[in-house]
């Protein structure tokens, strides 16, 4: 569009990751810059900085869990961004060699993530092969598809995770800014932290969704960085910030937790149907009570 | 005033009952017209037809326990009528006789709840004696002093009363209206339904107070008179309809219970200090709630 | 049998009443002696002193509610009853006069809950007659036909009730014993006393129920007699006191309570079928539960 | 000992790391057996194979959170292990190089967890350097000051960990058997499974613990490998498997999740003073109620 500057993307780097892979998914994406960025700490930072719109960055795999330095940066104490998408990939590695590899590879490179997926293939395959954390040198990596393609690679040895079913949760972050409207089957995650000085705290944080109806599908503890023993809890629930329900229990929370963080409301892409509000707890049992209690207090 | 018709009050008579005690502590009623009626049937009638501005009737003892009539009336399917007063009333009864009695009466008048707070002395003193419901040709009465002395009585015992401290709760009742404003010391009255086919009914009934910091004075079951096992729920409750968090609580109930009908809210009289809300609680904690949802909502 | 003296019930008086009926219901009364007793009072005072083995007295009505004066020996200081058997019993009224009654009743004879059971139809039919509370002198009773009969007395109406599916619900006192065998579908009765200082005290009362899957078929609250607003709780529950959910929900509230009275487990008779418990709640998963944690603690 | 063999200990090696200072504040490992092992499997599979009697293994760390390969081993279906004591170690890394070295090093071997806890030092310090996972042919290393020193390198810069007061957790196992006598300040270990069809299924574990007064201090989702979104926890709680509170929490999760590994109790080391049971939950109370219990039971 002429005199519309296009949209621009980052995405934790380097080109050939299956954060590229995931960013490709999204059809906003399709026409826009995509650049990568070195870690994900510059992610956030080129997006605060306004040098890009939205950032991809991962925020959990099926098999390694949470990615920590995504989840302290959503939680931290500088300028907060918003998750606006979420995409699910699955990640399957191959074991990809520079096309003059003759021998077995003796230093193989491997992301940490990579690393922790394919610990069981590596143990038994390439024991003595000494793992680096950049690719510059190695003479083999463990890379997704496209990489090995991109980097014009020869394929080693295929699916070598050591579960062949593993994905990986990235997030599309951006400014604050007004949610993605309702679909109808959305996910809003929460970062809320507790004063662990009062007991019970989480059960009240656990009882604002329940007596709503609201299902959690993610709670994620996470040290606070003050010391062991001290949370914070990542939350994902079905429903959308602009539901009646999810917005009374929003309140509730700010009420009763140290801080609430709204991280996002956004389209679920995990193929699940919709999680249906219990009986009585529906968007219209909302509205009908608050219209009950409107015509108590005018005397009606 | 003149062409202001005067505010016309019933209560439960006879005259000379602790109702028309009662009756003479609201200010309201000091200068307005004050009619017994025959029972508490009645004096619900008389206001429902628009012959009585209000009517006191008697909730409750503090020996006896509920006034059965009065709570089947107040949940009951006729047009319901509001609490918009409490009386709290110290009740202590003697034994008056005609001023022509020379012997130990034969007929002691006394009024069902008269005769159940004066069991244990009537036992001792008078088991002979016959107990009839209606004074008026009794030789003897169970009553009020101002009764006693209104029927010109001679005082035959005092303070016969099997306890000393009894009490009795006595409700203003009008047609449905604006409930009287927020003093800052109020009791909200309900009664809900619980449809008795979902487990652990009751339990999200006080749950949705509890999750919200308010305080139940008074937890009344009932049956519903469709059959032993069926129960309605009496609620009190500290705060007022206006304050968010009652009025959040209420929604919550009108969304979990087969039925919820507000009964008032009216300022309370039994001298206790105000409750305050729990920390975190407070209206302000609800307002400041509400304004952060609605800045999320709208992207700020 | 020759040496072993007979068992000996008291019921509320006089014959003919109701709590006869329902005494003559029970087996184990068909051939024992039976005495009627003036009040309830009596009935709890000749078990305490061991003059008898068991009494049969009112303890709530479908239509009228619970019989304060037996909640109140039940909760009472004084030597403990307990519950060993209850009797629903189907109570319907007649209006019944002496033989040579030729002119309408000046007098009608009423217990007052007869009187409160029949309300309605005095009202309308007999306004002007006098209502006392003891029937040797009355022109007419409203009575249980049974009692009629006993009386030699006319009927002058029948089904006069209010309700014509009013039940009345006696329960068998005895002094503390084991319990009645578990048959497999009882009940258990409780009365529980909440130190009020401690707030949420009702919700974790009914906490205890809930997370061990106990139903509670009947909660009574009742002012315990120092001031309006303290109360204790009788409650019923489905189970028996040798099932290990309930032994446990009785442990939890004895260590919650300020006190905890055990007022008897016995068959229930209400026809409904047994409810049993939920998934994972049976008595087996309590063996199981039991089990493991003595192998755990033995290393095993 | 004459003829008794000695206890052998495995660490998490190579020699000079945490774990092995760790190991060293156990006063029975100091004249015990001290051995290396490869990696965090491997310490299991030893004392699985009897090849050890116990396994030094890092549980979790101040900052960088669990160690997902630990816990997944916690968890996982091979035979289970037990915690029998922890230790918590502060950790402060320096950055070592080899005698020789002259310039700025090229390559930095770093654990994956050092390089999480040095991140922003690196970033600022050594952003060119190629970090490798063995330090076998790097010319400096993150590491522990004992690592150093047993290494005869050279101190480069201290203290260089991103946050000076990081603590690791490192928790001793064995073989399953009856766990260290109760302390009065110990923590108990579980992993609980929940079936996620049940709806608020992680409400009614924590209300499991909340009813009986017990303290979690640690709760950490973790990732079943079955799919995003399928969760077990890892629960910390005050107080010992022998303790009349604890026993029956876990008798109630043993009947509500899918499955509960009881992973030991053991000796807080945290220095903070014991958790008193709150008031009416002390061993005293469970004590008394169970007398209660059987007193009712028999008749008493």
């Amino acid at each position: 569009v002429p005199g519309v500057p296009p949209t621009r993307f980052v995405y934790l780097g380097p080109p050939g990751t299956f954060a590229e892979q995931a960013l490709r998914t999204l059809p906003a994406a399709s026409n826009a810059i995509r650049e990568p960025v070195a870690d994900v700490p510059e992610a956030f930072a080129v997006v605060r900085a306004g040098d890009a719109d939205a950032a991809l960055v991962p925020l959990e795999n099926s098999v390694e869990g949470a990615v920590g330095v995504t989840l302290d940066l959503l939680a931290g104490s500088d300028e907060p961004l918003m998750i606006t998408r979420e995409v699910l990939l699955p990640v399957q590695f191959g074991l990809y060699g520079r096309r003059d590899l003759t021998d077995r590879p003796v230093t193989i490179a491997s992301h940490p993530y990579g690393l922790g997926q394919c610990r069981v293939w590596l143990a038994a395959n390439h024991a003595d092969a000494m793992q680096v954390a950049t690719s510059s040198t190695a003479e083999a990596a463990l890379c997704a598809a496209v990489a090995g393609e991109q980097h014009r690679l020869t394929l080693l040895a295929k699916d070598v995770g050591d579960r062949a079913d593993a994905v990986t949760r990235f997030v599309l972050l951006t400014r604050p800014a007004t949610p993605h409207p309702r679909t109808g089957n959305d996910t809003t995650s929460l970062v809320v932290f507790i004063s662990h000085d009062r007991t019970g705290a989480l059960l009240e944080v656990l009882t604002e969704f329940a007596v709503r109806g609201i299902n959690l599908t993610r709670i994620e503890s996470r040290p606070t960085k003050e010391r062991i023993g001290r949370y914070c809890f990542f939350l994902d629930c079905t429903g959308h910030l602009s539901d009646a329900r999810v917005g009374e229990a929003l309140m509730g929370l700010r009420r009763i937790c140290q801080e609430v963080r709204f991280l996002g409301s956004y389209p679920r892409t995990d193929h699940d149907p919709p999680v249906e509000p219990p009986e009585r707890l529906s968007e219209a049992d909302f509205a009908d009570a608050a219209a009950w209690l409107q015509q108590l207090r005018t005397g009606g």
